[in-house]
């Protein structure tokens, strides 16, 4: 239906962009040496361990390292313990993203209107989002909205959910101010994924992708008074699931947590996608200025479920690394987090830094968000970009919460300011032609790596 | 935020209600069946077989007997073999209920722009939803919310979720045509919940009161052209939490499906909540008659938890078995199906055989929709009956569904249309007084099951 339609006036921004990491980096190391002190050599546990060196990924950020103790159990935590380290360790993340965001929105809590959250990592009832309520000492009525099924496209699912709560309100000449949370702890699960690749021999590597993320963004109808510029506009979105592939791709919860399902179809299936949703939002929203017609004239916030998610974009959409410059320093630094990363996609990407490695040296006033969740499906949406709301100090924020959204605990040692902006990125990606194949950097002579590594895919 | 605020012309109305149950209807001997055969003699499971025969349902409907495979096995079977059934026995439910209530709204698939529906049994990326709509025939990319964490109020949850984003459609002036879906399997946890009976020793009742269901209804927003006259117009609505009562109510992942978290206090809180929600509600409702005041002006469409939260509330609202006349011809005839409960009171609620048994013998043009979940959360609704859209044979209903809404697996032996309508509801509770205790028909000598029964309940 939507596919025809065009969005007029929404009259939505996204006013506050917070992401909080958990204060641990796990470099691959931490991977083997789980593998030594738990499993017996395998092939399928060394084609793993020697992909984990090779992912594109500095650190994961995680809530724990591969000495806590949930993962050094005799047998897997259960998904009642992976229940309990959800709540006590995730929910924090969650709590301080949210903050972040509303300090930048500049509103009080009490102005918030709707909570839409999502975890595919978690399952209760009452849903963490309750707590995160409670936490953040909301206590007027909230319609809240936990998304269940969406998996790493839950970001996005939840910000096109807001979006709609928001216009329902926007009917009722209500303001509307919706805090849209996304958390996920994903490296708790590294034990269940491990035993699978012992029992079964499958090359399995969300152990050496995913990551621990809260993250969250304001949403206001523009109904009321303004209280903080935007940093975005949301100017459309569309959703739309590529038929018939949803055993490409899945999590489905399993007596130790949730089981990956992946085939190696899925970054090809997820490349092929992305041009024709980009044709359709792109013609669904007349306003766009005319030099803004190909993927190219845009920046992207793409959802960096792995490397050649990253790369089968820039091949598919004709875009240089330079314009995923933001996904790939959220994935270089703190792994794929699964439906929490793309609100810290967006969040990097306003960042002064980011610019001096923009394309031509120019960020762009319009973005592409886009993300890929089990169905499969495909979330994405078009951005107005407000270049006055960077990541900068001095922001209104609650003394109990970091002045800087950027600065959160696993990104303490970076100085924005004075980071070499090209540090953190490749040279190989740094300088990639926009249609060329981009060089990974990988060795050549170990061929089943770079075989396996045709999979080193998650959404 | 909603307190104050008062609900327009929203022009929101079901369009379609069907519910589906699963083919068999167990008795209390059913439950008795696996004790005696999975487990040893204890205090607390004698005790719960006791309440087991007291809890004033008939028949739990269920996706099988107490010979399953599935509850016969040396262990109660894991959430991974829970999701299997989910998805084979239950998600046939959703659709036949799907296609119930699509047919009532005389509306094609191809005229559905959303999909909102719940569940607490079970967990999955993709959600079951996906494949709901994919064997509904729907093609098309419609916006699908999948609610998480709501529990036994997710039925009014995705209502009130479907009626702000069909609002948004309005805003946008676009026809929202949405289905929404609630769909639990939970006898199958019945041996998880009888292992912990026997270890805990705690009195836990959720193997006497849960069963299977599928249920679903379209919601309109008006926009576009009117295919089928309204079931009920949607007028409010009022979602609250009871503070600091998370403890009390809950539902939690756990290696062998969820756990039921729940204490004796539950009865006693959603009772007291419930007169200040309705007053808010119907303030909030300027359009509503005059003659619609009080609680029993209206009918009520109370989601049956358990036999003390009808009779709960008809002491809190000076209400009468009557008023409440279709949820216990549910509760008695199907058990307590959580979520998916609430669309199958609305259902039943409009058959003439209900208005012959309404206080004074006259239906009511509004009825108050109420159901408690986890938080605790109360949800409220109020709905405007159309009284010429009862369920009655020869709506243009799909050859493969049942020509009856109303007439799913469970309830073939029952002939609507010379059934007497007293039957199914007790003596002691078709003569209740408004104001007065009802009888439960309980044998009184018996102390430690009253006792226990005062904890018969759940959202």
């Amino acid at each position: 239906m939507a596919a025809t339609d065009t969005f007029g006036e929404l009259g939505l921004s996204i006013i506050g962009v917070g992401a909080h990491y958990p204060p641990y980096g796990l470099k691959p190391v931490e991977v083997e040496k789980l593998g030594a002190k738990h499993y017996p050599e395998s092939p399928a546990m060394m084609k793993v361990l020697s992909i984990n060196r090779y992912t594109g990924i500095d650190t994961r950020s995680s809530i724990g390292t591969s000495d806590h103790p949930l993962v050094n159990q005799k047998d897997a935590p259960t998904i009642a313990q992976l229940h309990k380290t959800f709540m006590c360790d995730g929910v924090p993340l969650a709590v301080e993203a949210s903050k972040k965001a509303i300090a930048e929105a500049r509103i009080d809590v009490s102005q918030i209107t709707h909570v839409v959250a999502t975890t595919c990592t978690d399952s209760a009832n009452p849903g963490f989002d309750h707590y995160v309520v409670k936490q953040l000492g909301i206590s007027h009525q909230v319609e809240k909205v936990l998304l269940h099924g969406v998996g790493c496209s839950g970001g996005l699912a939840i910000l096109r959910t807001a979006a709609n709560l928001a216009l329902g309100h926007t009917a009722r000449r209500k303001p509307a101010r919706i805090l849209c949370v996304a958390l996920e702890v994903s490296t708790t699960m590294v034990r269940s994924e491990m035993d699978s690749i012992n029992e079964t021999q499958e090359t399995r590597i969300g152990v050496c992708l995913f990551s621990d993320c809260g993250s969250a963004v304001v949403l206001s109808n523009g109904v009321g008074p303004q209280t903080a510029p935007p940093v975005y506009d949301l100017l459309g979105w569309d959703h739309s699931i590529i038929p018939n592939t949803e055993d490409n791709l899945g999590f489905d919860v399993h007596p130790n947590g949730w089981k990956v399902i992946l085939t190696p179809q899925v970054p090809k299936l997820a490349a092929e996608s992305m041009a024709p949703s980009f044709a359709k939002l792109v013609g669904s929203i007349p306003e766009l200025p005319q030099e803004y017609r190909d993927a190219a004239d845009f920046d992207w916030a793409l959802h960096p479920g792995g490397a050649t998610i990253l790369t089968g974009a820039e091949r598919a959409l004709g875009i240089s690394s330079q314009h995923l410059r933001a996904s790939y320093t959220v994935y270089m630094g703190h792994g794929n987090s699964s439906s929490a990363t793309i609100f810290s996609v967006m969040h990097t990407l306003r960042g002064k830094d980011m610019d001096n490695i923009a394309p031509e040296g120019r960020a762009k006033d319009f973005v592409v968000g886009c993300a890929f969740g089990p169905g499969i499906s495909v979330e994405m949406c078009i951005l107005k970009r407000n270049m006055g709301a960077r990541r900068i100090s001095g922001l209104i924020t609650p003394p109990e919460t970091d002045s800087e959204g950027s600065r959160s605990g696993g990104e303490e040692e970076v100085d924005w300011a004075n980071a070499d902006p090209l540090a953190s990125i490749p040279e190989s990606l740094a300088s990639a032609e926009p249609h060329g194949t981009v060089s990974t950097g990988l060795p050549t002579d170990d061929n089943f790596i770079n075989e396996a590594l045709a999979s080193v895919e998650l959404d």
